[in-house]
């Protein structure tokens, strides 16, 4: 007998504990409910699933998750095509969606260099991002990478290659979190958003 | 334009999120981990969910998972007919079988009474139970349900059932502590708690 007792439910715990974060006794907890639910739901979400691998697109424009050619955010007219903002991956742009204080385009880099786990420049979306700049209508740049040594790595390598062109390279505001108390803000973000300090006026 | 900027990721994220302990957050990661690895991998993992479903069998005689109309525990002749295991759920079944202490055979109920979540003794396999005990062949049945109000419960209500058949009513031994799942429960307890089982009635 093989350790849960059919066949089936061995390779479904064996697909789900491939995913990050889940291991097998959370995989057989999930199969199970899987088979407690409806008829129907099993069918829903390994359907979904297979979908979202077959027929995704990305983007061609920014990178972007899509469903078609061109994704929702770059064909909208609507949206101010001068401003590029640049993030790691797909969450960021969902994470800046969400703030509703974005209007621009997006490009997603799918990664940031990180030579501890091999990823260099080669590996993430830079070469397009410059041709961007070069042949697009592009005003600023807006780097939103992490606040880590990755980020700051990738933001000084992006802005060595773009510098040249004529187009404003900014980067979003490290400082204290809003509702943060100074006390328990770490030492390094403290120290950047005293640095940093903006004239009160101009705050918005 | 939808939250996740593509109608095909927004399903698998719905789907994904339904399943327990799994909220939009988690949900979203995963779907985007699917969408990091090969193509094979979403096919594998939603055809493994979509069969899981709807090839599964239940065994006839215990209720067990099974790929087949009799499970490979009940359909194994080296196994003791005459001892049977009664357990919550499957997950109980593979614990048991893991410490290798057992030889018998499983009933598995399906659930426990529980009033507050609506479960009745209709709601779970007693009735199943109790034709096994008039019909076949047992000497004993050990009650492994969880140390809780509600195994505590259960195991009155079918000792109650069976008591009137010649066939001798256990319990695991209350090694298992208090308020524990069987599942989380170390194998050398489960294990010791099966070899300890005692007589029902002599039970404070």
């Amino acid at each position: 007998m093989n350790d849960y007792s059919s066949r089936l439910l061995e390779s479904a715990v064996s697909e789900l504990s491939r995913l990050p974060g889940i291991g097998k006794k959370t995989a057989l907890r999930l199969a199970l409910q899987i088979l407690k639910e409806n008829d129907s739901y099993a069918e829903n979400l390994g359907k979904a699933i297979i979908r979202l691998r077959s027929e995704i697109m990305f983007c061609n424009t920014c990178n972007n998750i899509s469903d078609s050619e061109v994704c929702e955010i770059c064909s909208n007219h609507k949206r101010d095509e001068n401003t590029v903002c640049v993030v790691e991956d797909i969450r960021d742009v969902l994470a800046i969606e969400k703030t509703a204080q974005f209007n621009g385009l997006y490009h997603v880099l799918g990664g940031i260099i990180n030579p501890i786990e091999g990823i260099g420049p080669n590996d993430i979306n830079v070469a397009h991002l410059v041709r961007r700049v070069n042949h697009e209508d592009i005003n600023e740049i807006i780097l939103a990478l992490p606040a880590t040594v990755e980020g700051d790595t990738t933001n000084y390598y992006i802005y060595k290659l773009i510098k040249t062109f004529d187009v404003k390279v900014t980067t979003i505001a490290r400082g204290v979190a809003i509702g943060d108390e100074l006390e328990y803000t770490d030492e390094i973000t403290l120290g950047r958003s005293i640095l940093n300090r903006l004239p009160f006026s101009e705050i918005s």
